[in-house]
């Protein structure tokens, strides 16, 4: 856990005030900067003392072979993993001959701020050598969201004593070597000098380096240029060979006097284009980069955002920890989705190289249905690459002899990396995540274009898999056998309630699109009886219901089994994956992350209040949230069936997951999709929204700490506010026609210009559930 | 499938007239020589041509990291495979300067015969070399049954033409080139050069090897001597170098005369004796074998075998190629576990590196049962080796978090070496396979010391783990849940009830050896809490049934699963384990292999005889025996449930699975298990043998190809014999004190010189149950 003295919240800032070693690689991960297709780790500039070095580029991967124990039919033999590609953010800095390094002399001071408005990364140190020379050095370093391809850093160093002789050394590196892992799984596979020289080159103050990923054979792209001030007498001079480039800036700096390098990058990759094409891709960037200058960057980020904020922000009041953090968590997200423009979302945005950096259902599940009300271009950009992926998934099911199309569990490319099918090719309720995700954003912008093009033949294809993985048993029920819901601590199992559930809105999403677009349809390969059949089996989809307890079991025969000892498990212990088998976890009642309760969440149109309350109450006494995808779930239904002070809770543990480091793995970058939930956990959860079947509903209740909520939505190209303090609750709509939403069951019509306003919801005072013993999410108090 | 014409199957010998370089892997199993702690494969005497070169050790094995593409708690780091040792087996011959090589100059008669009775393989070649020089070469090997570390070869080489200059290489060889495999999981892991030289020594016509594996640093000996006898002028040499001892023998033959070379071999290894141990116990039974030299090792092999056939012979009329067939697999059993002594029975044998070498369940299920009324104390054998592997089963329970101890999946030195959880650790049920051999062992000897340092502990230990590893129901019922039976084509199944039904029979076992044996029991820790514990576990025991259908699930839900589309499934996509996923095959109603049915037979009293015939034939339709664990167990249900012909055609295709390669790949190594099965096809098949409860029943039934089955098994130190002909059933009392059995339900006293005889049984006329679709047995059609 990240000490709190270290971090501090501000309003629109993350600071930290003091460089704690023991926690470099998580303040590496949280201060990252990223545009979704550039991102850097907030590594020093002068590269060391380091935990992991990053610089990311979205979608660029290197192959390397998964073993195997025992080998098996439809195992992928090879996985994708993300490549720490040309590192453009060093820049060492050598005193009197003495290389700044925290680790030597002295740190006199130590600032760096995450601003979310200005989205920048400054830093600001004191440091003095071992010679006993003492400097101030000031970076700030942004990645465009005006210029995916660009990102900049201004670099300025003055002496705080007497006269100083300074050297700046600004590099790009390629083939840093990686971190030494341990084995948790959740980590990264290492690679060793995954890229291949092919072109490098130098003139002033400029350099290239073009490298190719040997096995993956992508082709990638650095380039710098830099502004170089300082006082007469300031010499530069560049050079570059295969892994490296560099511009060596000298110079005697007299108190006062202050010598500044702006560094300006730019990125490109290709697993298509020339070295020509790529070279002179990343030379147009940086040109225009230099066009607009260090201002004209910081002036073009804050317009980015500016905009992004107006649409997008989050006013909490009476916990001003819960304020700034969400606030972080939407940056964040903003960060790993806004430009990624047909490249995947990855679980770690572009933050570190966690979980490979490959891309899950999480994706569709928590991030997308974020990104629909406040940045939908994202979400269209996200669901074209699902779309660009279909050649892949389509031989997938074929492989596993399905019709359709099989998404991949995990992967950066588009096909299968999931070398533990259980827990990967069994997971199939990914393509039910992707056909929600669709559905969502398609009735929130009302895209025609994008339902043609994209989201018919993503929910036809995901829709043929359903009816070819389920089957018709003798006495009429359709069942889906042997699949893995989203509970990594049960596996293949039959009728998966969450999945059944899922599919079956996946299916009768399919026949609507068919039956939308006739002509588009046709071309599909669709005929009327297709679509008869998709309903039938939506229809007749069996939802297992164990009358005995009356809740609905995870999946067939889950409630009947042993209860985990949650008694004789020590603290230590969790997550029970590190400490336990699988076998022995998969055969109990034990549950990682919500399942049944996600179902209760996003098809909460299948449940009656009595059912969501008894089903919730179960599930409470069962699940350890061994998964950073749990808490804001839990958050939504219990905020729903009446907990809203621990619904506040756990949007408080979803918020701080990787402030606080709950999971102990930030150091490899920060949790994209628990982020995302943390907005989830407030409008869903707090807020009540809900998007069932198209119409917009809510019903805010706060929790006794707070005195005021409001949310503002994107919706059918409206902008709405919502707003709840301790007495009423107002929409107002600040953009767009006319809109019909429900209050707590009520319809409302809100215009411009004309709020409405309603009293606040009552909160009825409940028992509250129980959670496993020692698992309980911690009691969130506000501190100020 | 090896052509017919190229083995022929004659009274005791099964011969090989033709070479057929296609076939040559499946006939280096088929005529491998083996005594249970040595095994030479029938490689050619001069090395080449060989599809895999095979010399082991029982128990030798090297170790090897297992890799995951996604690591999980408690998987096993590190594999064992069987090691190819120092080849003794290398003779080579130069005529005239030119290699004997059957792929060169002219094969004009090649004919191996492995001999049943006097256990030698004999291979007599003439051959005229490229410069046309022809020579008969004859040679003569066996692996002592009588002198376990000794095997011994006759080589003779006469001219056929005029004088020929002749050399013999006689050689000790190690770290032969590995074969080259392919992607078949039931392949061994590829081994370069295992093995580190530590000594060698050469004098006369004497060498020795001493050699270490370099990663489970066992200590490996090889060492040869010759007696040479050649014509005026013959000269030997010997030397030694670290992978290499070589005598080399010189002589011109003219014609008429021949050069004679006895061989004799002797080989130890040990993870604990020093160099000088080691070399000196092969050198102690290398003088024993010169001492008895090649015509006593003859005659001691012929007097062990003598011995063997008077106990175990089985005799079937009206169908010579069964005939054959059935005694070659009783020879492949006892040449797996006559002389294995406390080590393990590998699956198959010492005869080929398939399966790594590793044992599994199958030895206890299906190898000791036959051995256990044919050759008791290689029973006592391999369960003291299981029982000395008990402190890594303990460990292992431990690691799993479970009571007593779990026996691994598969291993040879004892650790569990399953890179595959769902078909490794989760088969649980190998525990009380174990428990299973441990109690018909005691009932059918009587072994006092046995039960008590062996059989109760065993016992005690496998009971505790099922105790730990179920749960009671709030209904009452005790479960099992999330383990693999016998079907590798389902997994992690609720109360399998193979499973349950021998974890009740552990459970009782266990009470009763522990009430026979108080003192030792508590020394053990047992109190009577704990043995009453175990007996409301049993009587608990869930065994579910489907009323709908009115059988038996396999598990838990088994029968409402969809049905394999076994219509559409081509004959080449056979087996399915290489042509469809698990997720696939383990959510359909397939069957790889016997698992309910196989508890029709060792747990018969559970069932009633509507139950059986019910079940029998609703499996029949589901099972597609892609292992060769299946067609034995189905012979003996099909016998008992009235379908004798079908039994007859398992029988057969259990007795011939390696003969006709039906797996397609006896390459690797015999099938000692369904070598085993041929015989329980017959005794507990055709003859209806069962073994419930300690009570020794019949029930003979012969097709109506067969005119007379006979078989002999030991029975509480008795000698029984018991003969079926169209007429009537004979029993007959050989040796012991009178024994009392059961005919068809009726019980008989059988005293020495009273054979008792009753008519034979009635064959009821039913209608042949339905297998999957091209998936039924080939009709057996008796050859002569």
């Amino acid at each position: 856990m990240i000490v709190h003295p270290v971090i501090e919240l501000e309003p629109w800032r993350l600071r930290e005030t003091r460089l704690d070693l023991e926690v470099l690689g998580q303040s590496e991960s949280i201060f990252a900067l990223a545009n979704g297709h550039i991102g850097l780790r907030a590594n020093l500039d002068e590269g060391e003392p380091q935990a992991i070095l990053g610089t990311y580029l979205n979608g660029c991967y290197e192959l390397h072979p998964l073993p195997y124990a025992e080998a098996g039919y439809g195992y992928p033999e090879s996985g994708q993993t993300v490549v720490n590609v040309t590192d453009g953010k060093i820049i060492r800095l050598l005193v009197d001959d003495e290389p700044f390094d925290v680790r030597y002399g002295t740190l006199l001071g130590h600032e760096r701020e995450l601003d979310l408005r200005a989205g920048v990364l400054r830093r600001r140190v004191e440091w003095r050598s071992p010679t006993g020379q003492a400097v101030r050095v000031s970076s700030t370093r942004l990645v465009s969201f005006a210029q995916r391809a660009v990102a900049a850093i201004l670099y300025e160093v003055e002496p705080l004593d007497g006269s100083a002789s300074v050297v700046l050394q600004s590099e790009l590196v390629a083939n840093e070597p990686p971190p030494s892992r341990g084995r948790d799984p959740r980590q990264a596979v290492t690679l060793n000098a995954p890229l291949r020289s092919e072109w490098f080159t130098h003139r002033d103050a400029h350099a290239l380096l073009v490298h190719v990923t040997r096995e993956s054979g992508l082709r990638v792209a650095a380039a710098m240029d830099h502004l170089v001030q300082g006082p007469e007498g300031t010499e530069s001079r560049s050079e570059s060979e295969p892994d490296l480039a560099r511009l060596t800036v000298a110079a005697v700096l007299e108190r006062g006097q202050c010598l500044r390098l702006v560094k300006f990058l730019a990125y490109g990759w290709s697993a298509q284009r020339s070295l020509p094409a790529v070279r002179d891709q990343v030379e147009g960037a940086l040109a225009m980069a230099r066009h607009r200058g260090w201002e004209g960057l910081l002036a073009d980020q804050r317009a980015y955002l500016d905009g992004f904020w107006r649409r997008a922000d989050v006013e909490i009041e009476g916990d001003p920890e819960l304020q700034h953090a969400v606030r972080f968590a939407l940056f964040q997200v903003l960060q790993a989705g806004a430009r990624a423009e047909r490249r995947a979302i990855p679980a770690k945005g572009l933050t570190g190289p966690g979980y490979d950096g490959h891309t899950f259902w999480d994706m569709e599940t928590f991030v997308l249905p974020v990104l629909t009300y406040t940045a939908p271009t994202a979400v269209a950009d996200a669901l074209r690459w699902r779309h660009s992926t279909l050649p892949m998934a389509r031989e997938r099911a074929q492989q596993l002899g399905l019709e359709g199309a099989a998404f991949p569990w995990r992967t950066i490319h588009g096909e299968e990396c999931s070398g533990y099918w259980p827990a990967g090719t069994a997971a199939f309720h990914i393509n039910a995540d992707i056909a929600d995700a669709v559905v969502r954003y398609q009735r929130a912008t009302e895209d025609p274009e994008f339902e043609r093009e994209i989201g018919l033949e993503l929910l036809v294809e995901t829709a043929r898999l359903w009816r070819s993985l389920g089957h018709r048993h003798e006495e009429g029920e359709f069942e889906i056998d042997g699949v893995t819901g989203p509970d990594e601590y049960s596996a293949l199992a039959d009728n998966n309630v969450y999945t059944n559930l899922m599919a079956q809105q996946n299916l009768r999403a399919a026949a609507d699109a068919a039956e939308a677009h006739p002509d588009r349809a046709a071309e599909l390969g669709i005929d009327p009886e297709e679509i008869e059949d998709w309903r039938a089996a939506a229809e007749a989809m069996r939802i297992p219901y164990d009358e005995r307890l009356g809740v609905h079991p995870q999946a067939e025969g889950f409630t009947r089994h042993e209860r985990w000892d949650f008694e004789r498990t020590r603290p230590d212990q969790y997550p029970l994956l590190l400490h336990f088998p699988y076998f022995d976890i998969y055969r109990k009642q034990v549950v990682k992350q919500a399942d049944l309760v996600l179902a209760l969440h996003l098809r909460g149109d299948a449940f009656t209040p009595e059912q969501k309350a008894r089903d919730f109450a179960y599930y409470e006494a069962l699940t350890v949230r061994d998964s950073s995808l749990s808490a804001c779930t839990q958050a939504v239904v219990a905020a729903e069936v009446g907990h809203v002070e621990l619904a506040y809770d756990y949007l408080g543990e979803a918020a701080l997951m990787d402030l606080h480091d709950l999971e102990h793995n930030v150091a490899d970058g920060v949790h994209i999709a628990s982020l995302a939930g943390a907005w989830i956990a407030i409008v869903a959860g707090l807020g009540g929204m809900r998007d069932h079947g198209g119409e917009l509903s809510f019903a805010p209740r706060l929790p006794a700490a707070l005195t005021r909520l409001a949310f503002r939505i994107t919706f059918q190209r409206r902008l709405l506010e919502v707003a709840a303090d301790r007495e009423q609750v107002t929409y107002r709509l600040l953009e767009g026609e006319p809109l019909r939403i429900v209050h707590d069951g009520e319809p409302l019509l809100v215009t411009t210009g004309a709020p409405v306003t309603r009293p606040a919801l009552p909160v009825p005072d409940l028992p509250r559930p129980a959670q496993p013993p020692g698992r309980e999410p911690a009691r969130r108090v506000p501190r100020t």
